[in-house]
């Protein structure tokens, strides 16, 4: 492994004094700031992840707040999902797409009102693509990037540890919901979900200042419990089939590709950026898209690199993620697959930098 | 030290190969790209730039291309610069703002022609912005990123190195000015600039597989001239004082709070986006700006985050960048500083992680 050099330009976090002093060993860059990777090894990690409760720093996801008038027609334009029944608690995962249909984001929405909304960002710039489009359409809205952080609790033991904080409110957050908590003399805006399968909670924690006090508060509270300093982990997002923007999606993709057609409902009467092109693919369905695959031979290090996937010498796609699972017993792996090869059961060869391997398109993610 | 942990998501660029050859130590992110920051140590890495010449892999300068018959339109509506006179092999080094006169980066605008321009980008999705804008603005014009990674010959014996390639024609490229040169069966723009002070030229190499062969032969090539692997220098820039987006500057400033005023010069008679705010910044002068700034005492490690600057407890700014300079023998800095203080000859207190220090308002950049 190599050096980060580290710099304002790569940002710190609200948490990173907490994150330093958990003993985080690698990190990431996501949006232009610091996101942990690594606290013991992945692979233990992954076991206190599953067994346990964690707090991960994730202030990586930024928010774009829209403000104005136009904030509700605006967050419509951007997205082939339909927005028209949305409640004012709820978060929708949203595909963000240009008008050739393909992906620039894939991020949470989340409605404060008409007038208000946070998107929640994967790793690209978004805010310069909503500010450009506000202001060359000439629509009457605030658009900037306002001092949130999310800080995730995430594992069996979530719900616990989170009512210790907050009260049992907590159990009354559906799946992507969301309630404003009181803490100290905050309120800060909770909903339930995360990047695990674990199930937990994000906290949009609002003031830089704010941060520290909370994270060690939940240490706290969760001695007895075990509760870690954790982050995102690649086994369990592999294994749960969790996509990652700029990994398993890039803007070479549609939704559809990415599995997200079922989010590219907005009815024909709205009007969306790509819709054009969405509705042809829709039409004809996509040419390639992406598997759970499994394969075969002992553990493989982690994909740094996209490894081709081919069937008899002829190319039928990528591997875009990939590691060695213990629970499962196989290297699981995501992979953008051609319709021809795409069915499951079906056996292709990935080359690996261990060597070309056999591997078997899943009918679905393990977990 | 942290690690960096790898993935597709943090691009290899064409020159990774080589650049791992070459024994990288650091790496930064940089538009989602691996940048190399050291390959023996900075102060060696230091001494080589200033003394031969170094091949640097700054395809990190992700290039924005727009292509079509609104290009110059939308060009001339992205920057506060005069555009009108800018010749077809002329790069010109461009603010871009917002409608309220903030930075959103700033690149070097390359002219193909009225209706082909490249924007050579810092770290910011400047893509984004064009984009939105164009797609909002209703604009006949192709916005996208071409597969095109600029490598960096520089130093002073860069001029000698590019000519055994490319022939003598490299003596006739002017300053911020581009010539097309063959290179086996390719050609490639070449332009006489760079991120140092030394001297040299970036080649913008169009198509990933021509990477390496153009990699090798520089180095074969430039044997007998010490050429080496190199990167952006940090005690080099700051001496030279070089700004780095996300460092010295970000979309809190404006390009007169950066000293780009000078380019800050187009006529009345010309629309762009941010022309109300900066003519009114303009007519009162800006309340703070870029300044170099000597901090005294013994070596300093490179500062990673802004380090405050007062006049006995009141706040006047903040260093953004400092390192040691071995050739100056002072901490050289780069700051933002509050008009009421930022008189040269000035004496402020810096608070450093080795406390607090003395440090003086320079007239100008050391180099």
């Amino acid at each position: 492994m190599t050096f980060i050099s580290q710099s304002r330009r790569l940002r710190e976090t609200p948490f990173t004094s907490g994150v330093v002093a958990a003993g985080v060993k690698a990190y990431t860059v996501y949006n232009r700031m610091l996101l942990p990777t690594v606290f013991q090894d992945v692979e233990s990690d992954y076991r206190h992840l599953k067994t346990h409760v964690q707090v991960w720093d994730v202030s990586v996801e930024r928010q774009v707040e829209l403000n104005g008038p136009d904030a509700a027609r605006l967050m419509q334009m951007m997205t082939p999902r339909n927005l028209s029944r949305m409640q004012d608690d709820q978060c929708y995962y949203v595909p963000i797409v240009d008008h050739k249909g393909r992906m620039l984001n894939d991020p949470v929405a989340i409605k404060h009102s008409e007038t208000r909304w946070w998107i929640s960002i994967a790793d690209s710039d978004l805010l310069f693509w909503v500010k450009g489009l506000a202001l060359g359409a000439g629509l009457d809205v605030d658009v900037f990037e306002p001092d949130v952080s999310p800080l995730a609790v995430q594992g069996p033991k979530a719900d616990m540890l989170m009512e210790r904080v907050f009260g049992p409110i907590v159990h009354d957050i559906r799946f992507f919901r969301q309630k404003r908590l009181s803490f100290n003399s905050q309120s800060f805006l909770v909903a339930r979900s995360g990047y695990s399968k674990q199930g937990g909670f994000e906290i949009y924690v609002e003031g830089t200042k704010n941060g520290m006090p909370l994270w060690d508060t939940l240490f706290m509270a969760g001695r007895d419990l075990e509760v870690r300093a954790g982050c995102p982990n690649l086994i369990e997002r592999i294994e749960g089939g969790l996509l990652s923007y700029g990994n398993d999606m890039t803007m070479e993709n549609t939704p559809f590709e990415c599995g997200l057609g079922k989010f590219c409902n907005a009815p024909d009467d709205v009007d969306y950026i790509g819709k054009s092109a969405l509705r042809a693919e829709a039409a004809t369905g996509p040419s390639r898209q992406v598997r759970a695959v499994a394969i075969d031979g002992a553990p493989l290090p982690p994909a740094q690199a996209c490894w081709q996937l081919h069937d008899k010498g002829t190319p039928v796609g990528k591997v875009t993620s990939a590691v060695w699972s213990p629970d499962i017993g196989t290297n699981v792996a995501i992979a953008m697959v051609e319709a021809s090869h795409w069915d499951a059961g079906r056996t292709l060869t990935v080359e690996t930098p261990k060597g070309p391997r056999a591997a078997q398109v899943q009918s679905r993610f393990w977990n």
